[in-house]
């Protein structure tokens, strides 16, 4: 405790040992950590690796699916263009990951699509990213979470009508991890990341192995094949709309760029090269999924995925190594969900600190996580599943098009910024809220590659939004106007109020010149009678009210009123409509309209204070209701005298 | 504007001509009534018939068919077996209006079961006669409403998937014209009422026409056969089980008892007359349509109506009288429920004033009517409705078992009043809550017409629970003691609080030693100072309290204070765990420990009262919850005061 004395203010710092009880939501979390506990520990590339990549890796799991699921429109045949696409996903994937490892270097402080818009392109750019990213990281977890049921139903066909029940537990699941807060304890998410790496490796390499020498079968028993649009000649709108279902499986790039500061130093370095082997492991995987799918005749189904066709193909039945594939395949999808965890509430407190968003939301739980960001994610993405049945085919069309419009802005920013570092002198510096602008040599180069980066992904957002438009794509289309017209209302609000509670121009308050006192009371008891008490000692001009609906209690109030009420003033107002609350206002508007300047009025209410709550539903809670309404007036104080009866 | 001064203290009563605002509710349920102008207009016998015999009349269209659905079982050979039985609940309603109609005479005042065994029996089986009636009122309702709905998709049964949804809109309409208050209004009942009678009269005079002239038919295309028990030899238990379905029609004989104040005087002779031709009435109403439906071969079935099967068979087609004689039933069930609306509230009303339910029932709205009564009866009926999907036979197991205690309960109370009339000396009278007991010359008679009453009642109720029991009757054997029980512990409150109120030996308030008063802020602006000059016309005792979770943030703070704080002390309390409630009531809890005998503690609390109500969304509203806490909290006051943004 320290105590202070200054400008004749005393001041007393208090250290609070006070700490939480323990109780059920303790045990579910874990016992509260104190602000100095934040931790601080930074992860190398291999961790690194495993904790923001499961987010993209994991789309190997239903990206090349609904890639094929849309082909097949045009006829089995029509699959085998399957492997082409891909391709061009993957060259989607190698520009992203050029553009974003310079990102990375150029905000060492996480390079986010919200910060780089905001730095470099305005606060509406950086809104529409904000919104985008935030409703994508909610579908992210819906579409994860979906794909990993699916690939529990493939291996269990049992689990198909519990799909949605399953899925909304695993999200519960990892809501309260994440309260927990083990984000970033690396080995917790190591262990499944390189586990799903090998088992698809694995089944890669014994699936090649076997076909080059010739011993790699076809799907016995496959699925009932889905198609996902009307059946129709191959067309280039047909092409354009797989490939835009494909993109699904590049939208985790942007994990490594938002957490830079989890890395060891030299952060930009390590996150740089933690993206790029990312971006190997995808990119090589999707290939040998989607090249496998076609030599066993994979047929793209929601009853059973894809990878684990594959995977009881190449092992030959549904043994071990096939069930060890699916568990890998569905804990990753669920450690995807857990990138989305990890992002969204870290956004939405950037952006409720930036004043767009409630300010709740910066605040940080008993385990030193935002816990209402988290709570928030976890309930919108189960609405979306519970809504879309937790078929994912059904969420592609609303997945991926935040994501590039996202990326299309950060790629502009970078390309702005690039700009801008060109027209500095050497050693001259910019600082900027997210990053410090320096010359740079190559700025040049730099601004075409993150330019080409946000000519290409503008191309793929506007594909998205006109092929899949009609699936659903409309949605988003709508919604995300909608969301920057609510982050604006909600900055307006934030920037009002500010200006209203200043102390810059304040001239200080005016003393009071009169100080009115009134006290409604319903009957004269104990409780009454302290209310009284206490209006005394605020003053002597004081006025107890009472709304009558009966005339025989209120002469039965009138006597008692005489006996025990001090010679104060009673004013009974006869409530012929049996009107409680506005007859009393009426007369507080009256005595409002005479009232001199710099007249106080305070309502003294009895509060009534039952033991239990629920004999609250015994009484009127008139006094309640008096005080909600009272609330909205001005200058006027409430004084609450409870009572508690036990 | 009366002014008014005794024993020093000056009373003022004022007439506020506040009349409440017009808005939706105004439109739906009528302009607000003043007190004064509650209805004191009486009936006569024939509109009086028109008003409670609604519920008893309308029994006519789902007790035989029940009763015959129940014998069915043993197969459509044993409906030979309805007619005598519904003789024998023609017997039975003998029996209950010579009973009731004492009662009539005994409590002119009205004499419902719960007035009765409160008078007679005690407190216990007057809470038991109200939780029984009750809950029967629900099921009235219920019923009534499944059964018009079934009667209209007799007529169209397209209507039959609609159905719930249908009986849901009847409530609601019901619900609204009870709202408005049109209670009494006896023009609308006697219309639907009489059209009923007539078109009952004239299916079965026409049928009997027809039969004893030989050309009565017997039912086309009968619909399918519905049977509630499983297929079985025509033994005692059957029997019982559907006399016990047909006591369902005998339920609504104490309407009249509970309605005698709405009589033209001599009221009770005049209730009594009317009690005698109901009975007359719904007898013959009962004999002739299970008679009639004997000889046309109607099948008892749910997906059309006995009613109708006998309308269109005697009237020889779906014809212009066969759609009235629908009508006229569909709308009487519909105003059957609408007595139960009268009832309910009513009972509720005065169970409320005993004390044993909450007392907002007592509390009459803006049209004079128990609305609270009127809504909680439809929202229960409602609930009933979609859990049995509007079905009459699900319904009907749970129905009549409520009324039978309570017309047991009631005789034996009556029963018991002759007893205690007989004790009496000519001339002498003994005044109770509900009526006065004067001396009765042929107590002994109408002790043992009751008494019998009493006996065959309690019978009844037993044979409904017994043979009922597992088809649900359960259901209301478990809910009635779980009522009565919830009566009591309601009672126990009331007396509870009371107690802790009375001004009886009550030795009056101490004046306060010393007043500490205590400002939670959470920043320094224009609301807090307001505030702070607040709290500085209570006491010069104030310390400022700021539970600090950033450094940064109390340091700023703390120099804001210094500035604009008017050397008011400064406590500034360090969360470590974040918590901004709990280090606060630890600080005061410490106050309290030390705190000297009469001394008070005020909390002037900030309070940020958006313009909007959904800005509350954007803020902690930590001072809310703050006030909430410390309600509980003895011997503290609460001051908020308001700071308006707009």
């Amino acid at each position: 405790m320290t105590i202070d004395d200054k400008n004749g203010t005393t001041v007393q710092v208090r250290n609070t040992d006070f700490k939480p009880r323990r109780g059920f939501t303790t045990w579910l979390i874990g016992k509260p950590l104190q602000t100095a506990d934040a931790p601080h520990q930074t992860i190398g590339k291999l961790i690194g690796l495993a904790v923001f990549s499961s987010d993209a890796l994991s789309s190997v799991a239903y990206g090349p699916q609904e890639l094929m699921m849309m082909l097949a429109a045009a006829g089995i045949a029509s699959l085998q263009y399957s492997l082409p696409l891909v391709l061009g996903i993957v060259a989607l994937l190698t520009i992203l990951t050029i553009s974003y490892e310079q990102t990375i270097h150029a905000y060492p402080n996480g390079g986010g699509s919200y910060i780089v818009s905001r730095d470099n392109l305005g606060i509406l750019p950086a809104q529409i990213a904000g919104a985008a990213l935030l409703t994508d990281y909610i579908l992210t977890v819906a579409v994860s979470i979906s794909s990993s049921v699916a690939q529990i139903s493939s291996a269990f066909p049992g689990i198909y009508r519990w799909r949605v029940e399953l899925a909304i537990f695993f999200i519960m699941l990892i809501m309260i991890i994440n309260l927990r807060g083990v984000k970033e304890s690396g080995v917790t998410f190591a262990i499944p990341t390189y586990f799903f790496i090998i088992m698809m490796y694995i089944t890669i390499i014994v699936g090649l192995v076997r076909y080059f020498t010739g011993t790699l079968g076809i799907v016995t028993n496959p699925p009932e094949l889905t198609i996902l649009a009307e059946p129709q000649a191959l067309g280039l709108f047909l092409i354009l709309k797989a490939f835009a279902s494909g993109t699904a499986s590049v939208t985790g790039v942007e994990a490594i760029s938002d957490g830079i500061t989890a890395f060891r130093e030299p952060r930009s370095k390590n996150a740089g090269a933690t993206l790029i082997l990312m971006a190997l492991i995808l990119g090589s995987m999707l290939i040998g999924v989607t090249f496998l799918s076609g030599q066993v005749s994979a047929i793209p189904s929601e009853h059973e995925t894809l990878v684990s066709q594959i995977a009881r193909t190449v092992f030959d039945s549904r043994g071990f190594l096939y069930l060890l594939t699916i568990i890998g395949t569905t804990v990753i999808l669920v450690m995807a969900a857990n990138t989305a965890f990890a992002d969204f509430p870290r956004l939405g407190a950037i952006t409720a600190k930036d004043g767009f968003l409630p300010r709740q939301l910066t605040y940080r739980g008993s385990r030193l996580v935002y816990s209402r960001g988290i709570m928030s994610l976890a309930i919108l993405a189960s609405i979306l599943i519970i809504i879309f049945k937790a078929n994912v085919s059904s969420l592609i069309p609303l997945y991926a098009i935040g994501v590039f419009l996202s990326f299309t802005l950060s790629q502009t920013g970078m390309a702005h910024r690039w700009w801008k570092s060109g027209r500095l002198a050497p050693g001259q510096e910019k600082v900027e809220p997210g990053s410090v602008v320096r010359y740079e040599k190559k700025w040049l180069i730099k601004m075409i590659i993150n330019g080409f980066g946000a000519v290409v992904t503008f191309f793929v957002t506007i594909i998205f939004a006109v092929t899949k438009f009609a699936d659903g794509a409309w949605v988003v289309v709508i919604l995300l106007p909608i969301l920057v017209v609510i982050f604006f209302s909600i900055h307006r609000h934030y920037q009002n109020v500010a200006a209203h509670l200043t102390l810059e121009k304040y001239a200080g308050q005016h003393h009071m010149s009169r100080h009115r006192v009134i006290i409604p009371i319903a009957s004269v008891h104990r409780g009454t009678l302290k209310a009284l008490r206490y209006a005394e000692s605020l003053s002597k001009d004081i006025t107890a009210v009472h709304v009558s609906i009966d005339d025989d209690e209120a002469a039965k109030l009138q006597q008692k009123w005489e006996t025990w009420g001090d010679g104060v003033r009673l004013v009974i107002l006869e409530s012929q409509y049996r009107l409680m609350i506005e007859p009393l206002l009426n007369y507080l508007q009256e005595l409002n309209e005479q009232r001199l300047e710099n007249e106080m009025i305070t309502i003294v209410i009895p509060q009534f204070i039952p033991k239990r709550v629920w004999a609250n539903a015994l009484h009127m809670r008139t006094a309640d209701t008096l005080r909600k309404v009272l609330m909205g007036q001005k200058n006027i104080v409430i004084v609450e005298v409870p009572y508690q009866v036990d």
